[in-house]
């Protein structure tokens, strides 16, 4: 048996591991690799995988065989490298041991620092820094950490110890205490350690390392992790990694200090270095909450070489990774270490800026290129090519998601708002956290929120402030507010992650979740009353102000245009409604691909009257008195969305839902059609109680609806055409499309095509106009997919309605699958299904139905015009799909249009030559986006992807342990 | 262009048209052409095709083209061959105009006699055969016939002038009519036409004939024949031909007659010959009914040399057409002539006598053929010939259909039953129409017996006499009962058809339809009171009487022994106990292929309150205390049914259908419930309200019961396998299936498998025993159908479940479809399917996917074990399809089994190559059965076959006109 590998060493410029390795070796191993490997200042260490994390827990929370071994050959090779021991009692090697998995879970696992102390070393470390006050302060962290996060004692016991000792001796800072408190605080918390556990504080090295990585590794499965996974919809992961590395120390004086910085602002994605810093100090000092960081750009005078330094990294790992980075670093007596790179998140606005910025200008001018070149801080193969862009449009393309262009359609305050009257009702302002507005009834609890939420209620999660336990609760709300915390705060860092309005610490708001109530400004605010939050300025007000899209930048038109002339799909959309026909073209509608008449019937009482009337009629005669009145109604529609639509093409579909959609349900409402029909209740009654189905999605509805009632065909076809007539004569151009919805036969089709055909014909003849209309199909069942070759003989066009189809397909009804989809798709548990089947097309299932039906269609009738029509249309991976069978459009909702042309656009960049013949593995065709690493786990894109968030002034965020 | 041949000439021993031609000519048509043929004895005449009739209606009921022009030439060849002419005042030719389509419509066409007769060739006519009186009456005949079926003068009025000048001249019957009588009667018919029409009655023969035709063609859409078809679900037919002969006389004396034969007793099979015989007569002096048939053997003693040739034509068409014949013959002064040849019906135990004597016995004995050739009346090679038998095996096994075996095991009175206290309850006899007993509530009227007979209830229609509109209430009843009427009544034929119990002509029952009673014995009986019938004597008894099917005849055996010799398939049955198991056992299933589990969870108040506690449980640990009730429960059904099929395969299926099934929807049931349960009404309510679904069909059901409730399936297989190793211990062969239903996808059935064979092999472990076990999954869905290769790989066997796959592939919910099915399956309007979907499988949608999913399951497993259990898998079209894929099982009903085996065999007859991955086309190859007519139309299998039915003592009934 060959041994696995479960250990990789990276030190003096050369790691056994690479940057891809994200999966195996978590992405804080995979970014030191990688940056050891290019070159870069990374203290020595090496990382244990994440498969050796799967086998602990695989062989019940042991070391796999051999792990033991590598380590201790790794820590060799570490003290070599350092030139130190861990545990020398003269000049000791410190070590830190942190966790990380493939996908980012910020504070969510354990870290253990300044391992390798005990009670010789600390002397020696005491020795050989000249500092005994700082050693002994590492060696009283070493142990409060180690004594929590390995052993399990109590947090709140070893910090009560701490803060007796300062309020004994009347001191207000840990840094007040001296070199002998710490040492009396040392032996205290030892003691401790031997009443509650029996046993001495580990003074051997091995021992604690041993600890702290096991410590790492079972931090994976603790409940908050777990939790997080859940929420945050992360799975398929083997464990985390644990990455032992030798301690450096931005704290050892004013040459010291520790940041974290963006290659650009992630905000504005303006091409600016960007970042904070604090000098003198190490990460937790930030969670301490003491030290204001400073701007990066401040090291210039404090330390210009290693400034430069740092210049030079940022330019080397953006153009390395051809991304904007995340970067952390520390300064150790003037020596520069980069302990941490990732790719950086951004703000919907700046995603599309660097993009753009990336395919179209360079990174440094000639001038800063060269300066930088010249004092040696960046090789001279990057320094050329710093000079230039750094990627394609087509990179740029493939950079961009399908949730980046959603995010730009976040909504803020409508602007046209008179501010004076905003002021009256503004109750006070806390830190703009996440910009976005938002605005809800306020809730006090996180299952309250998901539970209104759930019920369709738009609530604004308001807490004291927000802990793990409350994020399913904040991705419920519209928005987050809490009275305490800062821009690096829990509740900030999660929703910041969401692209979600959030406004946190506002001083002046007195929160009491178990009273369920809010006061400020004087006022008191219960649950359920209404709140509108800006998270742009922090604003808080009262009641519910209107809230408008926001303006796009600049650079989603340039990208948008790339993506045009790149896709060879058409993209129409959804609409039912002049007002929507209008908002898509301005989306970039090439068309509507479905109008659903059905729902202009509810517009009015009046409507619904008339259709009611149509369907509870005794005689077609009835029915037909009843479809007259709403001829008019519905040709005055359609006039109005061919108008929007002017000259694009418009599928309208044929009423679709069964009848009793439309009849009231409830005895009062029943007595109240009864009336207004002027016939007994009873009657009214007995004919909706007739119309019952067992189960609707399979039953009366549809074209059997126009089987059974031509009549009411006729009507609609009547509307559309006279509609399209008076169009014509009004001089707007019109492309008609009639589709006959839920068909299964081509011999179903060709009867109703027929019949609309002489209706339309008959109405275009006597208006003696010369028009062209096309009559088609939505293929939203097997038999229509598996006839696709003689439906074709018939149809016009087919239009998949991959809704209806993924409900037959599966036998799985979107309404009633609550029940147990969520088990299908629990990726810790059954993990059926990879990804929501009305959400991304199903493949494996619907998807080779789909493709069927589209090979086969063409091969009656090669030109057919084929779209689809189903929610998939909007859906990235599913256009992917769309494009690489060859199909003509896609057709989504207003809002998706945007996201459909893009990645229509991506569909041709990945696969330029997709054919509808060829066999398509579209499943591992995804983009590669953004994120480098092919490795990537399984992750629900929708949810993972919506991680990448506004990052204004969060550099130190992620710093919180 | 072209001119299509309209007419169909044939005359002495040369047809233009042949046999097989029976859907251009007529089944009339076709056999006339096919007998002249042959070289018999047939009037010469001609044929107007059904397509002639088919644009005459496409014209608006107009000629088409070129008909008069091919008509008055196939008249000049009529008249040179009889060398006659129509019209002729001295000696004319006199022709028979009748209808024919391809489907025998019994009664339900025009026919017009004796045209050709005018008032100067009827005096011609006198003169020629010597008898005046003949010739007028014949003339009388013919003025009535085209006064009301051409012209449409009131039947009635006619009738009545010759009722009033009998009852004028004190005269019995018409036969007392004088030569003057019907000259006065032939004036007075003329002089109502005139008054009528305002126009003389039609002298021109070429009038006459054109006026008949297009009677006839009119006939075709006549009221009576559309309701025909429609009942009858005789569709796809293009109209009737029209057969124009030589008027041959049976009435001319003592050396004339008519007759109708069988060449076999259709009632026993019996190789005899077999008829009635009229003699001086013509066929509808039958229905004056004024003289009694005598058998046909008599004609041996009246006129040997007649019956000889007649015994000639019946061992020629018998062999020609290898099968039973009905024929019609006249004798005209001793001359024979054949009028009419056809398959002949025959009752359900005739069916298989005679075609097991056809493959295994000779016609005649060797004596008896050269006795007969010796006479010259059977050319020599058919003497020789009909020596040995004359079909095969493998011909005999297509001869038999589904609806033959069927047949044989309707309902007769218990024989165990006393006779002696029958006696007490025997209200009456009648004439003993149709045999089969049935037992059932009066109705007295058609709407009645149809609604009842929807509701479930069992009908007996009691009419004083039946008529064509009361067929639909004859289908939907028991058996039918009727005061008059005899053997060749509506009711006695119609019913025959359908091999329904028919009792009629009770004269001692008084029906009064209006109020609603009958009495009979003294007694009266109201709608609703049960009444039982015996078919096979005529007896009527009060109330009801317990039923059994009849013995099977012994040659139902030999050709079942043949079926399972030659079959491939094997049949399984569905059986849900161990009662229905016996029963399917020794109706020859192998096994069981589906054992519904969910069933047996009905069958007490105990079971059904277990698995509601189960349902309504509030924890895992609830849900699994009340399965623990079940379990034993569960144990002891399998035990009986593994004992009753020893040693066969068992699939048994875990529970599928959605749990709101099992629970109470009713406030009072709830309450009682609740009550039972110990807990609040309430809390039983809105647990019954949460489990409602929108599409239960599409809901949390089959194995997502199992996904969400693993304690469900750990319970059922418990009971399996414990039962499976009780078995063991006994002695008893097991071999178990467990079937995991509407799975969608591999990894949920390798998720749910590994949970079974985990708890079977806990349970074999333990109890030390080695059985082998299955598990498999039905194949129910799309989505299963379309993954077959993945779940082939987790699968020991499929079980494809066509009902529920029907339903969601076609998008059809079986509960829903009744409100537009029937529009999709009317045949007379949109046509859109062929058959019902539900009965046999849609080979274009559902089978196309049936197959891909055999053939690449089995690319993934080649051996994997492959059923069916829908309601297809007892139907033989579908049962074709089966074993064209090679599958290796088919399962249906118990009663359903050997009509499985039947068309396993057949299937394998007609494709002894059959293999799974040929394509088939199941449409095109059903078996020739006892039709040898490929060209047969379109026509609803169940149904139309129906018509063949025991025919004892029928032969002249189809002569009623």
């Amino acid at each position: 048996m060959t041994t696995t590998k479960f250990v990789y060493s990276f030190s003096s410029g050369k790691a056994e591991g690479q940057g891809r390795q994200k999966s195996l070796l978590g992405g804080k191993g995979a970014g030191l690799a990688e940056m050891t490997n290019i070159g870069l200042p990374v203290p020595a260490g090496f990382t244990i995988t994440t498969r050796a994390c799967k086998e602990f827990y695989d062989r019940g929370r042991k070391w796999p065989p051999g792990l033991a071994k590598q380590v201790k050959q790794a820590v060799a090779k570490l003290e070599k490298a350092c030139k130190k021991k861990l545990g020398d009692p003269n000049d000791p090697l410190l070590v830190s041991t942190r966790s990380g998995s493939a996908v980012s879970m910020p504070g969510m696992m354990e870290t253990v620092l300044n391992l390798g102390l005990n009670d010789r070393s600390v002397e020696g470390l005491a020795r050989c820094t000249g500092n005994p006050r700082s050693a002994w302060d590492s060696y009283r962290r070493f142990i409060q950490m180690y004594s929590t996060v390995v052993v399990g004692l109590s947090k709140d016991i070893l910090e009560e110890k701490l803060g007796s000792m300062k309020a004994r001796l009347g001191l207000l800072n840990d840094t007040d205490l001296t070199e002998s408190h710490l040492r009396e605080l040392c032996d205290d918390f030892k003691a401790f350690f031997r009443d509650e556990i029996g046993g001495d504080f580990p003074q051997d090295p091995w021992d604690q390392l041993v600890g702290a990585v096991s410590a790492v590794f079972e931090s994976w499965m603790a409940d908050k992790a777990v939790k997080y996974r859940e929420v945050e919809k992360i799975y398929g992961l083997p464990g985390t990694g644990v990455n032992v590395q030798q301690m450096v120390f931005g704290n050892m004086g004013e040459d010291c200090g520790t940041g974290v910085c963006f290659t650009r602002d992630p905000s504005s994605g303006e091409n600016v270095f960007y970042g904070d810093l604090l000098m003198n100090a190490q990460g937790e000092d930030v969670v301490a909450g003491i030290r204001t960081p400073i701007p990066l750009v401040e090291l210039k005078d404090k330390n210009p070489e290693v400034y430069d330094q740092l210049c030079g990294v940022r330019v080397m790992l953006e153009m390395h990774y051809k991304d904007m980075q995340d970067l952390e670093f520390t300064v150790e007596r003037g020596k520069l270490y980069m302990l941490q790179c990732r790719t950086g998140k951004r703000s919907p606005g700046a995603t599309f800026k660097i993009a753009v910025d990336h395919a179209t200008k360079p990174l440094l001018t000639k001038a800063e290129a060269k300066r930088l070149s010249g004092k040696g801080c960046l090789p001279k193969r990057y320094a050329a090519a710093s000079t230039r862009p750094i990627i394609t449009k087509d990179e740029a393309i493939l950079r961009i998601t399908g949730d980046d262009v959603d995010r730009l359609f976040y909504p803020i305050i409508d602007s046209s708002i008179d501010r004076e009257s905003l002021m009256d009702r503004r109750l006070g302002t806390g830190i703009n956290a996440v910009p976005g507005a938002a605005c809800g009834q306020i809730v006090f609890d996180a299952p309250t929120a998901e539970s209104w939420a759930a019920d369709g209620l738009k609530v604004i999660l308001v807490r004291r402030e927000t802990s793990p336990e409350d994020v399913g609760g904040m991705h419920a709300s519209q928005g987050v507010l809490t009275a305490t915390g800062g821009k690096t705060s829990h509740a900030a860092v999660v929703a910041r992650g969401w692209g979600k309005c959030c406004v946190v610490g506002c001083r002046a708001l007195r929160v009491s979740e178990a009273g369920r109530s809010m006061s400020i400004k004087g006022r008191t605010f219960q649950e359920g009353d209404y709140i509108t939050l800006d998270g742009s300025d922090g604003a808080i007000y009262e009641g519910t102000i209107d809230l408008v899209t926001p303006t796009l930048p600049e650079e989603y038109y340039t990208l948008m245009k790339w993506c045009d002339a790149r896709r060879r799909l058409k993209v129409r959309t959804n609409a039912d409604s002049p007002h929507d026909a209008a908002t898509a073209q301005k989306m970039g509608a090439q068309g509507i691909g479905l109008c659903r008449t059905e729902h202009m019937f509810f517009d009015t009482e009046e409507r619904l009257r008339a259709i009611q009337r149509m369907i509870l009629a005794d005689s077609e005669h009835e029915r037909r008195e009843a479809l007259d009145t709403l001829l008019p109604f519905q040709r005055q529609d359609f006039i109005g969305i061919f108008e929007a639509m002017a000259g694009w093409p418009v599928t309208v579909r044929l009423v679709d839902p069964p009848l009793h959609e439309f009849v009231p349900h409830t005895e009062d409402k029943q007595r109240e059609l009864a009336d207004h029909l002027g016939v007994d209740f009873k009657i009214v009654h007995s004919r909706v109680e007739r119309l019952h189905e067992t189960n609707p999605m399979l039953g009366h509805r549809g074209c059997r609806l126009a089987i059974t009632y031509p009549e009411i065909l006729e009507m609609q076809t009547r509307a559309i055409i006279e509609a399209a007539v008076e169009c014509r004569r009004r001089g707007v151009k019109v492309a008609p499309e009639i589709m006959i919805p839920l068909c299964i036969d081509a011999k179903e089709l060709d009867i109703l095509s027929d019949r609309v055909r002489e209706v339309a014909d008959g109405i275009l003849k006597e208006a003696g106009i010369r028009l062209s209309y096309l009559v088609g199909t939505m293929i939203e069942t097997p038999r229509a997919a598996l006839t696709a070759d003689s439906m074709a003989g018939v149809a016009d066009f087919f239009s998949f309605g991959t809704n209806d189809l993924t409900q037959t397909v599966m036998a799985l009804s979107r309404d009633d699958g609550g029940r147990f989809l969520p088990a299908y798709l629990d990726q810790n548990k059954a993990a059926i299904f990879q990804g929501h089947p009305f959400q991304t097309i199903d493949v494996p299932g619907v998807g080779k139905l789909v493709r069927m039906a589209v090979q086969s269609a063409r091969k009656t009738k090669p030109k057919l015009k084929i779209g689809i029509c189903g929610e998939h249309g909007g859906d990235p991976e599913s256009v992917y799909f769309c494009h690489e069978l060859g199909m003509d459009y896609v057709s989504c909702s207003p809002y998706r249009v945007p996201i459909a042309r893009l990645a229509a656009a991506q569909a041709v960049v990945m696969k330029p030559a997709a054919k509808a013949t060829k066999k398509a593995k579209p499943a591992k065709s995804k983009p590669a986006a953004r994120k480098p690493d092919p490795s990537k786990p399984v992750a629900k894109k929708s949810k993972a992807t919506k991680k990448k968030a506004t990052a204004k002034k969060r550099p130190m965020a992620k710093m919180r342990r």
